[in-house]
């Protein structure tokens, strides 16, 4: 069994992977600077588009939001943005006020540079939550930035290890494609790793591309393509107040605009949706305390709010979890965690897959080989495969493990 | 701020505990033995009453269902019953036709040396999901539990014992109070450790009493009892297939039977609730892997769902449970997790207490003694009080903090 889709768990054909980030499309420069908000480590990343590009934005649905997050989403509504500036080490979240102030603080600051308005700077912030931002560590740390700035794969590199907290490595992907008449470029870089659950978590993901396209248009291409793909990772179930994707395209490729409904558009979209299911991937992989990545898919269910609430359900299963991290074939507490899901479905027509080994068929245990088991847990991506046989609706979820270095990880976090 | 309730929070006045359990009531007699289901532990409980007794049950909402409780859902559904066997170190469940056979052997065994009939046998198991029960061990145990039965204190721990898995602690309490004229007893058990949530989770409480009430009655009450008891538990956010509090009534009390709306029904329904309530902080406190016991109180919500919600997302949040393990006062975890709770609130209005040490008020932080803070934090009971400022609706949860003892029990369960 399998539910692949196109950019989702395989990369279209039209699609070339290119190593690079942020920079690799025309027209974009970046930098990664430390400011003193973090010990000596990288804490500011600032991204520039040569002209003025068509935004678009995701953001956190918890009712709780950072106010670098509320500036930036204030600031996107006209769809349209040159720059986006970014610190962690500090949420700049329920600290009142003050919190948005300094946010405009920053905007103002990276606009003087660029001579541009200040509600064309993107603001996001990632870190700790109640604590007054250090906004002359901000500004200072904005000036260093502009003079570093570059289109270099070490640029974007930087911008990537400066966006990071409790990440253990930089995420990035660039892919290339052709889409009207000319070779367009998409970049991208994240951050996350605890507070990870679908709907946006303490996650921020930057995308920047060359083609030229309708604000409005690109809104809803972004739209669609994290719904498979930022939406479908899970860490441990926390979505935090700072969460957000967004994307610029400045035009540079010199394309013809892309018409909804036009091949050029189902293109453009899988090539989002493939750099956002690489991003979202390493976010999982590099989950706190993770050792394993999991892929979780189940088809056959009633419908699709049933397939997601499985999906969702066994991802989260702290139990699951910490089987898969002590490599135990426990497919108990997979059918038990969508028992609980809130899926209407009939155990008995339910088939369990470890990779490609059945480990429950019909609700009931299959007498399988403890030692293939062994060594299909072992491996550090691990395929879990739910067959409800009930109904043609399918899901899929990426999670990681449950380990001890998780509960190390944030035990101590804010100390 | 506080929002006790009688019975849940703090004992009512009309009631007096004793050192007792499932014993304590007349007519109750009890047995745990080891039958080699679990390596020369106690495994198998029994509990008989002198006569038939009312009978009355809530169980799991899990769509999986374990073969002895779907046997016990069966033969309660005529509310009465005049024993309860129980085995631990298999959950009898997921095996087929096999395992409901399984738990027809065990009540037909145990009502053999009653003389009753076997639906007046209550079936219970707790385990391993996925493996055929040892059929032949379980009658053995049944056989030498009868030869063991007694009505004292040691046998009612015997009984507690021989229903842990992973627990530490065996988990009873007793009660009596005057109702209908005489002096009323109610005892109870329970197990639980890891798989639990609201809705049952993998734990069997078993609760006895020689008070004289009808059947439907009873069912009504304990429903009552269990709604702010055991349905407001949570230590991993797992339930389990095989979850179920039953109570047998076997009226040797001699009271007047208790009319609806009488006030010895209230007398009778605090006293379940107590007893529930006891038992299911009882479990909370013996998580797996817990260090702190935890009591979330939400109050200002608008609506009764609303506050189900919130207790319900910072109970399970990874983050805020392992903050509490590392003794750090995240409070903006707390936050968070009640903003994706789904609930609808104004954050401006959201004040958090820890313990009687404000930490947040109005959605922002508040400069708090962090001393006070790591000396409320280092008890190993600690009060989440969230107001919300924003309705007249509360509610609340015990749960447990998220240790790296959590991961150790659970990434090596089955083998």
């Amino acid at each position: 069994m399998s539910n692949d889709m196109d950019g989702v768990h395989q990369k279209p054909d039209c699609l070339t992977v290119i190593d690079g980030g942020v920079t690799a499309p025309s027209g974009f420069r970046a930098a990664g600077v430390a400011c003193g908000l973090k010990k000596s480590k990288r804490d500011l990343a600032l991204i520039v588009s040569e002209k003025k590009a068509s935004a678009a934005g995701v953001f956190t649905q918890n009712v709780v939001k950072g106010h670098s997050l509320q500036l930036c989403r204030r600031s996107i509504s006209d769809h349209k943005a040159q720059a986006v500036v970014i610190n962690s080490g500090n949420a700049n979240a329920c600290v009142g006020p003050d919190g948005f102030a300094d946010a405009e603080k920053m905007a103002a600051c990276a606009a003087e540079h660029i001579g541009c308005t200040p509600s064309d700077v993107l603001t996001g912030s990632t870190g700790v939550i109640g604590q007054r931002l250090n906004i002359d560590a901000v500004t200072f740390g904005i000036d260093l930035a502009f003079g570093q700035l570059s289109d270099s794969r070490e640029a974007a590199r930087a911008a990537e290890t400066a966006i990071l907290t409790t990440d253990l490595r930089p995420k990035s992907c660039a892919v290339t494609c052709q889409v009207g008449g000319r070779q367009i470029t998409i970049g991208g870089m994240a951050k996350g790793s605890g507070m990870i659950h679908p709907n946006m978590a303490t996650m921020i993901a930057v995308l920047t591309t060359d083609c030229q396209i309708e604000p409005m248009h690109l809104q809803a291409l972004l739209s669609q393509a994290v719904n498979p793909t930022f939406n479908r990772i899970s860490v441990d179930g926390d979505t935090s107040v700072c969460d957000m994707v967004v994307v610029l395209a400045n035009g540079m490729a010199g394309n013809t605009v892309i018409d909804p409904g036009s091949e050029g558009e189902q293109i453009l979209l899988q090539a989002l949706t493939y750099v956002c299911s690489q991003l979202a991937q390493q976010i999982v992989a590099d989950g706190e305390g993770a050792t394993k990545m999991v892929d979780i898919r189940v088809k056959g269910a009633r419908d699709a709010a049933d397939a997601y609430r499985i999906v969702q359900s066994v991802g989260r299963s702290p139990l699951v979890k910490t089987a898969l991290f002590g490599e135990d074939a426990n497919w108990g507490r997979i059918l038990t965690a969508a028992g609980y899901s809130g899926a209407d479905f009939d155990p008995a027509g339910c088939d369990i897959y470890l990779g490609d080994l059945q480990v429950c068929s019909g609700g009931l245990a299959v007498a399988f080989d403890e030692m293939k088991a062994k060594q299909i847990l072992k491996q550090n991506s691990i395929l879990i495969q739910i067959n409800l046989q009930d109904g043609s609706a399918s899901d899929h979820l990426w999670t990681c493990d449950f380990s001890d270095g998780y509960i190390r990880i944030n035990g101590s976090y804010r100390s």
